[in-house]
């Protein structure tokens, strides 16, 4: 049986068969393309959705293990990534606790979709409570969001309120003051019971405890009573209003237990809805056609 | 080159385009199965014969880490599976190391295949067992089974006890007394070269020192010497009898290191029915078609 | 729905019709091969290319983690294996910190690519540099190539002499003197600047700290300074000449941050040439058709 341990392995001949064949133009013609994933920091929703939307797609994934990688002996993230481009990978997807971790990625010529910056941005995050809110209203326009808890930690509340804004939707905060970004006007700022009662969405936010220094004040259940949405609190919601959250909960805290699957959340059909937009974004960059000729409908 | 680093990567008409894309019936078609591959206990064996079964069948894999997971953040086993459920995923194959832990998880609507729970069973593991011996015999009624070793720890020997008398074998045990469940009776113990000298099938377990209390009071050698199957053993064997071992050997303890590739091992016939028998149970599942039609030879 | 927790959940028939699909030929046909990778040391360039060839060729992949495995129930590395040639694997590639592991597993039928062991070999890294030098110079013949750096740490080092010298090329060295092999002799020794002034090809290697005792004498600065390919080096260098590097690059020790991708460096064309050779060697090995008829042009 043929082996390739060491070069002795090789005759001559071999080795020069083998340059030979590595050019060989059918050997390197391709019609799939490949995605690598590349998490830095823990996911499982982001992770495996886009795994699932890659798989659905047919195309290929390399999945990177930060671990198992040459950064343990010291390369940087733009060597890594190059060698990714280098190797033949066709789009990036990134997940990297560190904030606006592109911009040290400019030399690189290779689509990059940010699965997660530090406490920055999660676009398709962004676009998969979008798609939630319309699937459930049709539109945008005039409906009230109201964004609950840890906004200050959220890659997603500024971003989605800036949005939401832009579509015409009317957007409240509720949580602790501590939790307020700055720009946030006095005007825009309810209390969890003002929320639950005037909001179309109750758009809570998982607590990132460990992206805090271990400073809060609340207890689990102090946290609950006071800002949270409780079973009480749901029965105030509109008929039609629904709660959404990027999961994962922290339940009995920001959200209670048994709201997690009550018939108003959402909670299940934003992950569903991950995987859809996951798609459409790598269908759109890999393939960057289609969208030019769009007739937009906003 | 298009990058979807935040937002305002987007614009509007690219947000409202992809969101209609996003549910294209084109881009939602799926003809091809996905099983999502979770393991949180170590395996080698169980793991790659259930993604080799997968590869071989041309279904989609999700092989899930539980380090790089939302684990981290305190997530439950539950809501991590009901996210594999969300984002469509067919099947789940669970390793666990808690005994029974497919009981809290009741909410899920998907097929679960037990890779192992603690303690507890192995459901492909007996089955690839049963078909080991029906290979070699043909039939099991009548055949004489010896279970020998660290019975109580094993998820295997109990389940393989009780279908084997289903099917019309005879069981005997054989290891120390410690061991030995409180259901196997006196009559059915036998000492290890009463064992050799009666078995059709040598059982050997491997001894779970993890999950042993580190109170043994053998030897490796000792233990070899009054419990193991030793070369000179081997010796006593009927000419048609066979060693199973559901692997990893512990080589000289529970079985003589020359013993593992011997002409009647069939110890890696065992994992060349593993796959075997995981494409049986997948297709089973994910289908559930033809087994209410045949006509069974019991 | 149909679950597989416990045997309870299975009938009789059900047992002995899943026991016969098992046996199904129809079941067990097989079109494609499958490919395991087993990294026991950290990679990203050569785990990945890897993943990344066989990608393209279209077998499937099995990638082992030795965390999650057996091993630490103390499995052997031949056992490892020999479980992945049990289940139907048809080809292992395997890098392990052991210098020479493979001679450890000559029970195996099994076809192995050494993907590096220890500081041992690493043939597919030969091959790409060889087919790079091809590329640049069309032959080897008459090529002077000078190796640079942790020379006695290296896989490739001395693997790439021998073979360029086999094919015609002339060799030399430069670097530290306790990094010399013994082998080498005093007339095949360059300063930094005698090398840069003659070579045609600049092959420098990564300074390997992670297999040093930390006795090194230099510090990154002086290191450069003294023994590193600088800015101002690579201006004496010959119009045609090439810089190459295995990588990971310790940027600013063995090489200038500015030469990594310069005009004149192939090192993210070496990696795109090791897709190019892993698929060369995967089909050779795999199918083991076609060199035999071959005219060799050495």
């Amino acid at each position: 049986m043929k082996q390739l341990r060491t070069f002795k392995d090789l005759t001559l001949t071999e080795i020069d068969y083998l340059l030979q064949k590595a050019e060989d133009p059918f050997m390197n013609q391709r019609s799939e393309k490949t995605v690598a994933n590349l998490f830095f920091e823990p996911s499982t929703r982001t992770k495996y959705s886009f795994e699932m939307a890659e798989a659905q797609m047919g195309v290929n994934r390399l999945d990177f293990s930060a671990e198992a990688s040459s950064l343990s002996k010291g390369e940087s993230l733009y060597d890594t990534l190059r060698t990714f481009e280098a190797i033949g990978t066709d789009l990036l997807v990134i997940r990297h606790p560190k904030s606006r971790f592109y911009e040290e990625l400019e030399g690189l010529n290779i689509p990059i979709i940010n699965a997660g910056d530090g406490a920055g941005d999660h676009p398709t995050q962004s676009l998969l409570d979008l798609l939630t809110m319309k699937q459930e209203f049709g539109c945008l326009r005039g409906l009230h969001v109201v964004i609950a808890g840890d906004i200050l930690h959220s890659r997603v509340a500024n971003t989605n309120a800036w949005i939401l804004k832009q579509f015409g939707a009317r957007v409240s905060y509720t949580g602790p003051v501590e939790w307020m970004p700055s720009h946030v006007r006095t005007s825009e700022i309810l209390t969890m019971d003002e929320a639950v009662s005037q909001a179309d969405v109750m758009m809570m936010l998982r607590i990132q405890t460990e992206r805090h220094g271990g400073t809060e004040q609340w207890t689990k259940e102090s946290y609950h009573e006071q800002y949270g949405l409780t079973e009480s609190r749901e029965k105030e919601m509109d008929s039609r209003a629904i709660i959404m959250h990027p999961a994962p909960v922290n339940r009995g805290v920001e959200l209670a237990d048994k709201l997690v699957e009550c018939p108003r959340s959402r909670i299940f059909k934003q992950m569903q809805n991950g995987v859809k937009v996951r798609k459409a974004v790598l269908s759109y960059l890999l393939e960057t056609k289609g969208a030019r000729n769009y007739e937009a409908i906003v």
